[in-house]
């Protein structure tokens, strides 16, 4: 069975004796060669996505780009972070060339605050940056175009004109002004700041673990997304200093490491596909979240925030 | 200063250093005896939340009801739930009844989902239950009227004709039907179910750790939330079977006790203040948060999530 982040946001409640029994309308067994849901529409719409997922083809789903995709090395295990150059060329470079001088390496984890942010940095400053830019212009959001693949939700969403999924990133768009950014979603990675918008650059980085806090859209540049190993950030201790921070050095969580997966040799890169967001698959997934089916629900939604979309990550092969 | 919940979603992302001089200008300091903001409406619209709570009044805050107030025991800490006799009358008095038959001493948290739920429960199911029930008619919603304080907030929300604050709870309602419900924001607890709509009760319970699950609302018994000690469970290792659940039951979490803090003597009560959600004053941070004032904001979202107001609570006489 693939383990897809998509259960995060998929299971209702069950007690659990009837676990076994739920799991079974779940599994999604072999990876199935035809994508059968597309042969029956009518059908579709009535299947769950655990149904539609087990009926993908192998082209609903695409690799990370290695190029830009990154691994925090944790003590207990490796955080996949998928970058976007479309929103944030500048800081994804820069956080390349960070990582290229090990800038990262032995720096730690030093906020964790409920419902809102992990955030790492090197808290004592002293470490000189040599490759890297220390701060850069802001990326808030970019102008956008009809090479932006954007997969419209039709929900009303309170923060936006639009949202939708570009590349399988949550994000918005305006159409009075032609531009478009990234929304604090869930496991979503950003470049921290101070009050200058030209004070953040990558060296300092946060993930969302709460709530999505979409307030910061457009007040700091997010350039990329938890796609495996969240639960090692959201499940950290909370820091109890305001804000989170941790009191003590030694509650800090050592990063190993951070690396650019195309520096690693092919049998030490995390062998992940997401599913495409600009499919009729995934539109039929995001209908089926939006009023779900099966036995337990009882009263439709009828709606789908942005962020409860799922983009389903699955280990390849298995 | 308070150890308010509300700096959970109040935070933006200053860098390490600039730190001290940020939180300068969130202290609370001692309690203010006058309510000032009341007296100057003009200034209260640019001021931030940690001032208009700085300068709130004594009548601005609540003790929970100890009668229905909760406080789950578990190896690192308390977790205070406050329950809503409103919303769900018989699923309050049912866990009361459970607790008081000290069914939940012992059990164990034996479920964790990333970005989703943490649920406990008899796993074995020999636990007998004598006083309480072990199953309810469902309470997803209740008939309201005028005798509910109703806070409404002005913004859209995509599953609900209305949504706001009905003491202390975010809920929703629709004067169409005339029913009300519970919300599904982080920190929510409810009555874990199987298929059938009347197979909860109370004897296996859940908290949403993760952005809110809100397509679950109507589907399941909501009847509290967890007002301190959040953290406990949002950073509880995730469980890595399906859904979340523990792989093996050494690494549940173990409940030492479930209690009524009305059952408790004073000394030992957790000494908590909620700020009240039908005044002047809440509708004033309600709107500081829609549109966050100070330097470091640079794009005003002029829209507010009803999972993201906040609803402060603070430990009396700090």
């Amino acid at each position: 069975m693939p383990r897809s982040t998509h259960r995060a946001t998929s299971a209702p409640l069950p007690t659990y004796s009837k676990l076994a029994s739920y799991l079974g309308s779940l599994l999604l067994g072999s990876a199935l060669c035809a994508s059968a849901y597309a042969k029956q529409p009518t059908q579709a719409a009535k299947r769950t996505m655990g149904e539609l997922l087990k009926a993908s083809a192998t082209t609903d789903w695409r690799m990370p780009d290695a190029d830009n995709t990154l691994y925090m090395e944790l003590e207990k295990g490796r955080v996949v972070i998928e970058m976007s150059p479309f929103f944030a060329p500048a800081h994804v470079a820069n956080v390349k060339a960070l990582i290229r001088e090990n800038y990262f390496d032995g720096l730690s984890i030093n906020r964790s605050q409920d419902n809102y942010v992990v955030q790492w940095s090197d808290a004592s400053e002293q470490r000189p940056i040599t490759k890297g830019k220390k701060t850069l212009q802001e990326e808030f959001s970019v102008r956008y175009d009809a090479r932006m693949a954007f997969t419209r939700l039709a929900d009303h969403d309170g923060f936006a004109a639009q949202v939708g999924h570009a590349n399988g990133f949550p994000a918005a768009r305006d159409p009075k002004t032609g531009r478009a950014w990234l929304a604090h979603c869930y496991g979503m990675v950003g470049a921290g700041r101070d009050n200058a918008s030209d004070s953040g650059g990558g060296a300092e980085l946060y993930a969302v673990i709460g709530h999505a806090p979409r307030h910061l859209d457009r007040n700091v540049t997010l350039f990329g997304r938890v796609i495996h190993g969240m639960e090692l950030l959201s499940s950290l201790p909370r820091g109890t200093a305001p804000m989170g921070f941790y009191d003590k050095p030694e509650q800090t969580i050592t990063i190993k490491s951070i690396r650019i997966a195309q520096d690693l040799p092919q049998e030490q890169r995390s062998k992940l596909e997401i599913l495409r967001t600009d499919t009729p698959l995934f539109k039929a997934i995001t209908q089926a979240q939006r009023n779900r089916s099966g036995e337990w629900y009882k009263t439709p939604a009828n709606y789908i925030d942005l962020c409860n979309v799922p983009v389903p990550v699955r280990i390849r092969g298995e």
